[in-house]
């Protein structure tokens, strides 16, 4: 295992092969617009919200309850907690490293390290749900007890420490929990996993920033031990942990979402790795046959209730659609990791088209609410979550401050903290630009040239992206733009130094030239709305359309239509373009009625019978983005509307 | 409390007030037919395979276990596991009373009620999850624990044995745990209710084979506690035990599917024994808007997966149809006593649609495999489920011999068993039919005039209903007959004696006269089959329609289709009528075509890029009875077909 000293950048994710060379969160800052604000309120409100909760709620309090021995008495919330505590720990590291020294949240970091710190054992066990007299045995339930779980939660915060600043307490902490791991589940330990993967890309991370081979090679064996059925056979099937077929034979990504995209990522990891280019194609059929399958229009994945988990292909259903903020998060791991392996956009088609509605969408305007799922169409207002209990998980219809089970927040909270990782790339030819967003790029191309560009731009609102070179190495290297796939219908110009025009198809743009410092290069992507309609085998929404812009998807709420209407009662004419609304407000209208069903009483009877129908008010109809919906009060809201000719 | 002395009946359901009064199963004999059959095949083989299922999974042994001060090491199965004992006990009486005296039944009643009596504790408690050294406390988890759900199921098989030949040792355990219950959960006791209804219709069922006051009052006080939050808060809310609104509030079903309808059964009972019609009309009213807006076109109940529930209004998923057997059940006892209660069709029209539809699709031909969720489109071949090991509930795609939970088969054999006491009732005018079936019915009518009549029918493959009078009072009465409710597309004939024909609308046909031995009377129900479609506020089956004919709902089996083709290839062309298929096998023929759809990368597209279709075949598609479907080994299925059209 290679160390990667020659970059000790802030790399959240650092393969030693692959095609495209991360950067660092030193290397780029987003300056303004959309996912500025957004990080601001992470790192604002977001990041003290949660800590204030897990105080609030115990879990924070889980440790000192253990060092003080009174934690099978005491201990508070599900078995998982203490992952929560390392998720926010992992997102405060990645902000303060994005954020350079002088900030308060290392001495944040520290204190809540030294409440973790005294409670793992002498041999690195650390989890305050088992272990302890009282409690159940260490690993006495690995199919839901998450001990590895929280370790590979653990170990994540310990590697943005060690990648953000070197070795503190945190990073030490998880490096025994890592060694007590390899003794135990190494050959001729215990054989099996997790019940939830998410050590396996921890380990591998923790092998990239330390060197050790061994954190590889136990990340190896936890891939490939799986889905031989060490795990009891659960209600819900071994496909809800995977463990039904071995990761390089599936075909799809199957079970608990959030669980196959984790181990999805941790394989993709691996194979990197070691070279095993069978387990990686083995992840690209599957990524390819879960996004033409089993993938909601905002990129959310997952459509079970019950297991939280993938349907069957082309089960998509909007009003029970599950589309987990954390199934989100994993799915935008999974894709960047692809798209380091490969250097293929369509990844990072599909990590902005999440980042923007599912990712975006979860916490509310002030950061301190959050969407644990991300239903597409909600047919009753929601009830207004009482701001000083947990809530359900999914049945809320508004955002909620904190739940029973509350992964997404602190998920959400360490994807912010580490966006800015995911605008660019580099390799041998030149830059890469992957997402769109105001922001400041310093790196070093091939060679240690340096090289440093501004981007301006006021996506996802508007189409202009203005890519300004202000250091430049004195030779020709390549600058790639993603031309993103919903660009499809439109024309997008590449406009170069000398202001020429040239369409460019979907995929990516690539200049290659001597750059001088002041140059600029600009992308004009078609930013009309327009409709979009689903694949005939998704049932679910047959006879409707959705709208998008840009990569925003939008949706109806009843908060906009006038009279008093509930948003079934939208029927949208897709005859007519969408055009966009009044004002900056980033609405958009489209042309359609208002219809008032009247009940039968059986809502079942031969075609000749038409339902009886009330008279339609021909309108227009304000659509908003959907990740900015149930901002005002509670709403009903569809994505999917149906179309008056059905 | 009257006592129903005047009329000792094996009745299983017997109000002593009402619009109509109910037959006993020593009354009412099925000969042939459909129903025949599968009382046949429940008789002989579904009641010994119950049996051996418990002995074997160790649910008869728990009460062996408590007695011998065991059971805290060797309980087997859930918590409510001694129910489905119960359960079986009573289609055991039923069973035993419709088949008369000399069978091997009543020795097995008393065989099994040896195994139960000596668990019960002297002051009547009996559960063999609780309440032992090593178990916890009773009554410690109301929420969850079922242990009155399990003494309803106690007191119902016990009130059958009672109404079939008097107090038996089974009677006796039932009331020791009825008269523990009233002093436990009584004024000054216990102010709670269970989480699983059902003790609620047992009470007054037992209040009216005694007479005794006390247990309807009990019943009342649960009712009328029901809805003001005595129980915690669960994730899924308290309406998913009907603990959200008291139930003369609410105005829909909602929650688990199978404790709304068991309780609203039970809030029926109590109203119509205390005369209480403000709780009759708030379950009324509950019926019509489940029945408008959360039932399946099988009569099914209940769309989620994840807690058995309602959705909202119009949340009726065809591929995650919960539809579980047992809300079948629920809704066919509800149905059954607003029919007595009120007299009116509509009550008999939903039982008969499920009854066919939901509680004859659930057993296999052999009566040993059972459905417990009954989906109404399978994507996926389902996998055999192990001939020896208990199946997961919902998700095999074949029936399966028994199941962890295993409410249903034990459900569905006691409504065979009794299902004869739902084909006719009585009044002050005369006799009623409700469901068709060949049987012969011998009974009194007002006065203690005797009259005797046989039905013959081969309903539902035809329509013709003959019914001739055997044996009738010297003056006139009325004979009515119910005319179904999707009659409404056909014509239905009423022949009189003279062969006079008329056509009758869908209600309810009289024939009032002074009959004579050998008198014949006649309907003529239209069997052709018919297209359906659904209110176009059912977003998950918009654009497609299903395939009705008599009661029967039908569907596309991939066994069916030519060329390999799965049942998502189907698209039906609903200008042209279905058709009877070849043969007396009671297919039907639809006019459409198979289309194989090829992937494309993205599932969503612009409306002008069509998506890519294969070239169709047109051709002709054999749809099957529901009921019939998934016994021809693993197959898809689906009943709501997409049209051409779309």
């Amino acid at each position: 295992m290679r160390k990667h000293t020659t970059r000790p950048l802030v790399l959240p994710v650092a393969p030693t092969r692959g095609r495209l060379r991360p950067l660092g969160l030193d290397e780029v800052r987003i300056t303004g617009g959309f996912w500025a604000r957004r990080r601001h309120i992470n790192a604002t409100a977001t990041l003290d919200h949660c800590r204030d909760w897990m105080e609030r709620v115990g879990w924070i309090g889980n440790f000192r309850a253990a060092v003080e021995g009174r934690v099978h008495r005491d201990r508070r919330g599900r078995e998982f907690a203490d992952s929560d505590v390392y998720k926010l720990l992992e997102a405060m590291a990645w902000e303060a490293a994005g954020q350079g020294p002088g900030g308060t949240l290392d001495a944040e970091i520290a204190a809540l390290t030294d409440t973790i710190a005294p409670a793992q054992e002498p041999d690195g066990y650390l989890n305050t749900a088992f272990g302890r007299p009282g409690q159940q045995p260490r690993y006495s339930d690995l199919e839901w007890g998450h001990e590895l779980y929280c370790y590979g939660h653990l170990i994540q915060a310990g590697v943005a420490q060690m990648r953000a600043g070197g070795e503190g307490e945190l990073a030490k902490i998880a490096r025994r929990a890592a060694d007590h791991v390899c003794a135990t589940f190494g050959p001729g330990g215990i054989e099996a996993v997790c019940g939830h993967p998410e050590i396996e890309p921890a380990l591998v991370e923790l092998a990239r920033v330390t060197g050790e081979q061994r954190y590889l090679d136990q990340a190896a064996l936890f891939v490939d031990r799986r889905g031989h059925g060490t795990l009891a056979d659960p209600e819900f099937g071994r496909a809800y942990y995977q463990d039904d077929i071995p990761v390089r034979e599936a075909t799809v990504l199957r079970g608990h979402a959030v669980r196959a995209l984790y181990l999805a990522a941790g394989a993709v990891d691996v194979a990197v790795e070691t070279g095993d280019d069978e387990l990686l194609a083995a992840v690209v059929r599957q990524w390819e046959a879960t996004v033409a399958r089993r993938t909601y229009l905002t990129g959310g994945m997952g459509s079970h209730h019950r297991d939280e988990a993938f349907g069957d292909d082309f089960v998509l259903p909007a009003d029970r659609a599950y589309s987990e903020t954390c199934a989100g998060v994993a799915s935008v791991m999974l894709g960047w990791r692809l798209l380091l392996a490969t250097g293929e956009p369509r990844y990072a088609d599909l990590a902005e088209r999440t980042l923007f509605n599912v990712v975006a969408t979860s916490p509310s305007e002030d950061g301190r609410a959050f969407f644990y799922a991300n239903t597409l169409h909600r047919r009753r207002r929601g009830t207004v979550p009482t701001a000083d209990a947990e809530s359900p998980r999914a049945e809320a219809g508004l955002r909620a401050p904190w739940f029973a089970v509350s992964c997404c927040p602190t998920n959400v909270a360490r994807t912010l903290a580490l966006l800015p990782s995911y605008l660019a790339t580099t390799d041998d030819q030149g830059l890469q630009l992957h997402q769109y967003a105001d922001a400041e790029i310093t790196t070093s191309l091939t060679g240690g040239h340096g090289v440093a560009l501004r981007v301006r731009t006021d996506y996802p609102s508007a189409g202009r992206v203005t890519v300004q070179i202000d250091r430049t190495p004195d030779h020709p290297w390549t600058l790639s733009l993603r031309v993103p796939e919903w660009t499809a219908g439109g024309t997008t110009w590449l406009v170069d130094l000398d202001g020429t025009r040239r369409p460019v198809p979907p995929g990516t743009a690539q200049v290659t030239r001597r750059f001088r410092p002041g140059d600029e290069i600009r992308l004009e992507l078609p930013m009309a709305p327009r409709w979009i309609t689903p694949d005939p085998r998704i049932d679910a929404v047959r006879g409707t359309a959705a709208v998008q812009r840009g990569p925003l998807v939008y949706c109806a709420e009843s908060v906009d239509l006038p009279g008093g209407h509930e948003v079934d009662a939208v029927r949208v004419d897709t005859s007519v373009a969408p055009q966009d609304g009044p004002g900056t407000g980033n609405s958009v209208l489209v042309a359609g009625e208002l219809t008032a069903q009247s009940d039968s009483p059986w809502p079942y009877a031969p075609p000749a019978d038409p339902m009886t129908t009330e008279a339609a008010d021909r309108t227009h109809i304000a659509l908003v983005p959907y990740h900015s919906w149930a901002n005002r009060g509670p709403s009903t809201m569809r994505v999917w509307l149906p179309m008056t000719e059905h």
